[in-house]
């Protein structure tokens, strides 16, 4: 899979780039990272890329033609027979999801559009891209961290990136439920003890009492998650003692 | 304000907190901002931060000794009288949001625990942070891009961070409405044109159709935004008038 950022600040992505799972991705040939410069495309001297609004108002705005004319390269260069999504980072765009992350999994080229405290021109949003994308309800300085957290999300799911032993972990959102809380050694640390049932050995009762606490969390955390799943009888009977015990 | 980040991956954040406004907020003398690896805090030879879950499964888990002792090392070095939030990046937090980005604006000094596709010890969670914190319902491989990005707005909400010219800049989430549509020059481009009304010089007209047109993208496309919205007599007029061109 191979995806491409076109940015104003190709040095934001170096570190994330080349480090951990995304670094390790790369060298098996899994995924293929780049963050190109749109500046080049700018076809000026001054390398300029935005200009003032119609209509007037503050804020500058990302011209037209730099922008397309960076895709249209990356697309002259892209293997034949392959259909890229071109995917605008933007707070107006569809709120980024795991199921979003699974369906972008299946696309063989990802081009991501960063603005950076700027808006861009209509035409991009209308003629160009095939999807636009925001990670929250929270205002950044540009669209290049918001594309890191995709790029991650995205490379983590395909195969081979995660070794067994990661991918065995019982994800949040994965399974519906926030995680059960974990402990490791040591049993006693700074006089707060590991709770006995982890060290009991009996493995059926450990499980119940994990789904049970992921229950509980996600009861008091994120109970809009509780909706959308399907409990079962044991299940609905914990989150009915739950709400007893919260009453009393 | 000092931002400092717990992270086993400190050269991930090298390229973010040296560039653009972030890199400029730190030259300004405005932010303060640090990764730190918490493996020196391993107080054992081989650097060993995580271990196997009590209670069987996959996964490793974050032992609580480094985490507590990196914090307690930085909070030593705090400056008299001030109390850090200690701030744990982890999917079960409480979703970020532009809110709560205005809240630790207001702060002196924030640390960031950033995980790393391990679960956290539960006594890190119950006795050592201030809060929990999420950026979306999505799977990543750690809390170091989530923590960029928690960084970043906050950054930009600091006085003296953004110019005037930035900050005139009309924010989604920040005025309750997605953005209305901007454009830049050319007027003609591949033959798709600037609309008439933004070249019209007809100010009051133009500041009603980028209202409307507001209005209009949020209404397609984030109506729960609107919800939440206190609109005037014309604007709840106009919407009015959207829902009916719609049925039509």
């Amino acid at each position: 899979m191979r995806m491409d950022v076109l940015t104003l600040f190709p040095e934001m992505f170096e570190g994330v780039f080349t480090s951990s799972i995304l670094g390790k991705a790369q060298e098996k040939g899994i995924v293929s990272l780049s963050a190109v410069n749109f500046r080049q495309y700018a076809g000026n001297k001054h390398g300029t890329v935005d200009d003032t609004p119609y209509g007037g108002g503050g804020g500058m705005v990302l011209k037209p033609d730099p922008i397309f004319r960076a895709v249209e390269d990356l697309l002259g260069r892209t293997e034949q027979g392959t259909v890229p999504r071109i995917i605008l980072m933007c707070p107006q765009g569809e709120t980024f999801t795991q199921r979003k992350a699974e369906e972008l999994a299946r696309e063989e080229h990802l081009i991501f559009i960063c603005g950076h405290y700027e808006g861009y021109d209509e035409r991009i949003r209308e003629h160009l891209v095939t999807d636009e994308l925001s990670i929250g309800d929270y205002v950044l300085t540009g669209g290049e961290v918001p594309a890191m957290v995709i790029i991650d999300s995205i490379t983590r799911l395909l195969p081979g990136v995660l070794g067994n032993e990661l991918s065995a972990v019982t994800d949040s959102f994965s399974t519906g439920l926030l995680e059960y809380p974990h402990y490791t050694r040591p049993v006693e640390f700074r006089g707060w003890k590991v709770p006995d049932i982890l060290l009991s050995g009996h493995h059926a009762n450990i499980e119940d009492w994990r789904r049970r606490e992921a229950l509980r969390r996600t009861w008091l955390r994120r109970p809009d998650l509780l909706e959308r799943m399907e409990l079962s009888p044991k299940e609905r009977q914990w989150l009915e003692e739950l709400q007893i015990d919260e009453e009393h």
